[in-house]
């Protein structure tokens, strides 16, 4: 089951969040994460740090994939090399990135299992949504025993990406508007409900909510525009 | 000049982003920040990793606290035990944290010395404004080369609320606005120029710019709104 659902996600070549490029002649949506030193560990499937609740929602939406209405989406901590490259070719108003780079790792999934952000994403091409499920584990704290503001932006972010790369292509946040209604418990599993709104021309609307597992309790909601990035164009 | 700073900032008692507690009888303010386990060691001050932006940065405004006009803030990874209980006491809507808590880091301060957040805060009680300076290390990447905007977002909400807790006292984010106009090169130091815009009753808001070193490049802007906490109130 598993097999086949990463297997769909490599004909879509979704790769925003470290996922596999895929096989076959790469556009530049998918050369964005492709590198040589990709790790063969997929950080999306369980470990022994995902609690009860990360757990029952991971089973639900594979089951859910069998059918072909929802897609698991595969991660990987990356090192980039030459897709660095493809990136700085799209984006006229960045400056070259520096020596830093041989170390460079994805952000949320530069932390050791358990430690940081545990989470998987799953995604509906018929209903544009992307659904994420995310645990903060004990080092994203930030008010004592909650998790860091940034933590969940970070996440949010992370996920309306998917969204919009999906619907689009490679994509840049340009605008993160998150209202924080209550404070998320460290270690706990939250739901992040995200959906594409509307598409003009470059621009991709994306919104979301972060739910308790239960999904009884909404804990922060977002708005979200993203910008299509093409090759000589600005980013503003 | 170092110790004259800091000893400053322990009169004042402004805690968030870990600074260490003031001596004598803390409000709750400086409670949520006191712990057993403070570590000794300040992350404010250079380490090998700073770029030579930074380091200038940095000396430039110890310089300013010389006057008393500026004041550097030391911070500290801070590992919390009972002011988790402070903490939930001002948060009625608050679940009860978790066993996770024995590991707990501030998110900011997680990673080792020069892979994550590298930043240090000064603050302008006259003029109501926090300047943090930060360098994103390896480890926070996005694209690749660039910074993850997740990474921005979480050094903006810590600059951004220091500067209402300094105003007001404890708070909580309660929303962030976050316009993204260029992405940020890893490993480059930027300036975060934060203040206070107004303050209704509860309500703190606060905006800030993010800038290249040189100050010539806008990279990002963001406004904020910031609950002042008290025991029993909503945060609602």
């Amino acid at each position: 089951m598993l097999r086949s659902c990463a297997a769909r996600l490599r004909t879509l070549g979704a790769g925003r969040g470290g996922a596999r490029p895929p096989a076959g002649n790469p556009g530049p949506a998918q050369r964005w994460f492709s590198s040589e030193k990709l790790s063969a560990n997929d950080r999306s499937l369980p470990n022994p740090s995902w609690n009860k609740d990360l757990r029952l929602l991971f089973e639900q939406f594979m089951k859910k994939c069998e059918d072909g209405s929802w897609t698991h989406m595969p991660s990987y901590s990356y090192k980039n090399t030459l897709s660095t490259q493809d990136f700085t070719t799209l984006i006229r108003d960045g400056k070259l990135p520096n020596k830093h780079l041989s170390q460079a790792q994805l952000f949320t999934r530069s932390y050791e299992e358990g430690l940081g952000f545990e989470y998987v994403m799953f995604y509906n091409d018929a209903e544009n949504r992307t659904i994420c499920f995310f645990q903060g584990g004990p080092y994203l704290q930030g008010a004592p025993g909650f998790l860091h503001g940034g933590a969940i932006s970070t996440m949010i972010d992370a996920t309306l990406g998917t969204s919009a790369m999906i619907a689009v292509g490679i994509v840049m946040t340009a605008n993160l508007n998150i209202t924080f209604k209550r404070p998320i418990p460290l270690g706990s599993a939250v739901v992040i409900n995200s959906q594409v709104d509307k598409i003009e021309g470059r621009k991709v609307f994306v919104s979301c909510n972060v739910r308790s597992a239960d999904e009884k309790t909404v804990y922060t909601e977002a708005t979200s525009l993203f910008i299509k990035l093409e090759p000589g164009k600005s980013l503003t």
